[in-house]
């Protein structure tokens, strides 16, 4: 999971504010040897040192995590938490030093001068809104979150495994007071998880995902529907023994194709793979690889390398800057899933990459056809554990967690009845009901230590766009898919590159997405992508496939 | 190498002003509602509080550099720069922070009132030591160490292998100056290069090691003279194609039995091995593997496993303070050449471990004897290079540089007739010229990063308390020899677990040896172990072996 995005847009009223002190200062500057005659170029370049500072401090907390999940041994575990809260805290300070705000509200009539799309008027606009967050967040409700995230998680391991629900209603009853008190301090708004949805989407609201889910869902159901009525597809070749060696090297394989640069990166094991930014040029992945299971490794280490094609193609001259990450977690998310689900899952993929499996594990694959291979990859499973489930029906497991997390936020749901409301929630979207809370309810991480609110929508955002990013790309440059199949991947990633990459958090997301793909976010080009893979997959009847 | 160590004495004069504000504080103790109210355990619980973020950022400035050192790809190497300074200059703002300087003044009454021995009184001193060391230096300083130190390095790479001094002269000179100005804060002192030994030492002087050396050139001299009149020692067994596995295995073999806590530490690669401590739950080192070399990857190992030793033996109570760590640099070596050389050289080790070194490469070991290896590993010979010498001629290279310091540093001697000076003392301490200043003055990184006056002199005063502590350690238990030869190091470890680790730094150098040994460092100890060691491998008669 990708770090939490901030970013706020600058409100009418704050620009009018800023160019009122911008009068005052011209005024000022006639005066001799006074402090505001520092000319703004000196003011961004003191901005840009203090951002940098805060980005390095973050960058330097990541490397604290990225070897506790790697290679830290046991002994560590209690002093690195104590040094990740210090570094965590040595950034908050920084990044609410009223010495920054006085900076940014100086240099905001500088940057109305600019040009719209100047990096350093993007760099003053994401920097007003991650000191806008920050400053309206007290110090003691942080330490609060993180207190509780720390005890509940701990709690929560042992509660799940023991089917113990009950053990986490106070911790949840707690998290969610606190996201409603997060929520408080961006009041007004229109829906209360509007100010905890901005965090990961910049600008998006709950009554746009509620309007986009329930599109999805009116089309999705049926389409699963008719999917599990035709004849499962047989994985069995998908299981057997397969060495880790053979598998990293393969998976190796994989990345150097896609163009993850290992000069600026590199893959190691973990339990939970994820990507991890301390630099644009340190941009590492993790894999987990499970001998019993040749998608594991595979396909979690694709997910996290589209996670970091998207950091390592940030321009580079916005290394340490704020703009040097991707711009929402739901725009992230669109990235690991394009590479590992729309490319990674796609036949073209793996015309390319079936015969070097082939070599890689011939006593599995030798007989095996491609198509046999592709279609067990792509098998479509009502199931009860979302990050078990497949592309299709992932978005009823997301969709799910939104609806509750309303429901919870907005009072309508107690914490106690968790348990009850998931399992009709189940009922409903996938036809299922989990036999106990810990395939139920306790089955995330997420609540327990991110609290309520804590993304899960970005997940379902990130398939959406993934099918409209790569619709825009093949449309541009119509040679991608048969690239692809001959195992070339440079043209795609180039476009990405040049239409979401390198720009980093310079636009917002929605005016990333339309820029890139002419369009806002639509639901068009993903249905039509379901429709027309698992159409084929499954031989669906085109009604039925078209949803009902 | 470990990092420097600060610590100081405190003067008479600072405490008799400190009993004054003791007693304006106890007069202000009666004005109800003031900040000084605060009792003495608060004010203790601050002070721990402040020195444990000092320390964290320092550990978290060290996890940086591990990874630099082990697994950081190349493209991540300016970011990781910045990130560094970045953390020292955090801890360096919380280390010179007046606050702190106040809360010690304030606690130094309160230290008085406790017994001697007690940890919090060592903590308050230790407290006082480093804050008054900081302070000295200004900022401004700091900055240009450090940026002369990196400007030098880089010149340094480039200059070694084409033999280029002359490139190197002002970056030296700037260095000489620098190491000067350094002493000037800490002046009046007797010595130039006390201040700087202070560093390294505390209470060590120039004086002191100036006699140490010279009692122990004239013994070495001969010896070494003596050694290399006999026919020279067949290293022909050493060399050969060792895999890497093998040899990583048989360290961690090693390692094992050492009493080398891997749930609190481990041992990856490198090219520079070194010992690194992020905790006392978390001390790891790194190694060294040459394919052609046996005894690369094992003595390292030993060598840096003795330094992990140390810090894994750290009292858990000091944890997060300045306590929990070595107390100098001479006395951290002592326990790197005690494993190294003492233990691991030792013919009663590998009367252990020489038959699981055959088996592990049988090819190269099935017909070589125990003593044909163990004279092997022992070879004396005058070479031109330090880090390759043996445990005799070592001395001799360090206590060249020592002398050449001393002549800079006092102006004898211009940094451009360096060349000429290393010639000089070349033939005088080993007879031999080197044939360009390669593997002459600038064969060493220490001068051309950390300035002159690095600290050199702690390899010698390690060799020198080495035996020192392994002496006392079989004279309170003189079963330690036998174990060893049965694999057993446990009585050997636990002794110098509780007459040194576990203490930290809460006595000062001077006191921890005599408490340890009854006396203070001492040559005695060292010279019968070289007699004893090498008059037997190379048999010489006892009067040479007893010098000249």
């Amino acid at each position: 999971m990708m770090a939490k995005k901030r970013k706020a847009r600058i409100a009418k009223a704050k620009i009018a504010k800023a160019r009122t002190r911008r009068a005052k200062g011209r005024k000022a500057r006639t005066l001799p040897g006074r402090r505001n005659r520092r000319s703004a170029e000196d003011k961004l370049a003191e901005l840009k040192a203090r951002l940098s500072e805060i980005t390095d401090l973050g960058s330097a907390g990541a490397l604290l995590e990225w070897d506790q999940a790697t290679y830290m041994p046991s002994g560590g575990a209690v002093a690195r938490a104590r040094q990740g809260a210090l570094l965590r805290k040595c950034a908050h300070e920084r990044s609410i030093d009223p010495a920054l705000g006085k900076l940014i509200d100086e240099l905001t009539a500088y940057a109305d001068d600019l040009p719209d799309d100047a990096d350093d008027a993007a760099l003053i606009r994401v920097a007003r809104r991650d000191f806008e967050k920050a400053i309206r967040v007290p110090v003691e409700h942080v330490a609060r979150v993180n207190a509780l995230g720390s005890a509940s998680y701990d709690a929560w391991t042992r509660a799940r495994p023991a089917n113990d629900f009950a053990t986490m209603v106070p911790f949840l009853e707690q998290a969610l007071e606190l996201s409603r008190e997060y929520a408080g301090y961006f009041a007004p708004y229109k829906h209360i998880a509007d100010p905890l949805i901005d965090d990961e989407e910049e600008g998006m609201t709950t009554a746009v995902i509620a309007r986009l889910f329930a599109e999805l869902k009116r089309e999705l159901v049926p389409l699963v529907h008719a999917i599990t009525k035709r004849p499962p597809i047989d994985t069995s070749c998908l299981r057997g023994v397969f060495a880790e060696g053979p598998q990293l090297e393969f998976s190796f394989a994989v990345l150097d194709r896609l163009g993850y640069d290992r000069t600026r990166g590199r893959l190691d094991k973990t339990h939970h793979p994820f990507c991890t930014t301390f630099s644009i040029g340190d941009v590492r992945i993790t894999t987990r690889v499970s001998e019993g299971d040749i998608g594991d490794a595979l396909f979690s280490t694709v997910h996290e390398a589209g996670h970091a094609l998207y950091e390592q193609g940030v321009d580079a001259t916005f290394e340490g800057s704020p703009l040097a990450s991707g711009v929402s977690a739901g725009v992230h998310e669109s990235q690991s899933r394009l590479w590992e689900n729309v490319v990674g899952r796609g036949r073209g993929f793996w015309v390319h990459f079936y015969p070097l499996l082939q070599r890689a594990f011939p006593d599995q694959f030798a007989a095996t056809e491609l198509d046999t291979f592709h279609r067990a990859i792509n098998r479509v499973e009502r199931s009860l554990i979302r990050t078990d489930a497949d592309e299709v029906t992932y978005n009823l497991h997301v969709m799910l967690r939104f609806d509750l997390e309303l429901a919870l936020l907005t009072g309508k749901l107690r914490v106690k009845d968790l348990p009850e409301a998931w399992r009709a929630a189940m009922q409903a979207y996938l036809g299922l009901t989990p036999p106990d809370d810990r395939d139920g309810c306790l089955q995330d991480v997420h609540w327990y230590v991110d609290g309520i609110g804590g993304g899960f929508q970005s997940y379902t955002i990130g398939n959406v766009l993934s099918a409209q990013f790569y619709a825009a790309a093949v449309a541009a440059r119509p040679e991608i898919p048969r690239e692809i199949e001959r195992g070339e991947f440079g043209t795609l990633h180039a476009w990405l590159r040049e239409h979401l990459y390198r720009h980093g958090r310079k636009f917002t997301p929605a005016e990333l997405i339309e820029r890139a793909t002419g369009r806002p976010m639509q639901m068009a080009p993903y249905l039509a992508y379901l429709r027309g893979k698992y159409g084929e997959l499954y031989g669906l009847p085109a009604a039925s496939s078209r949803g009902a």
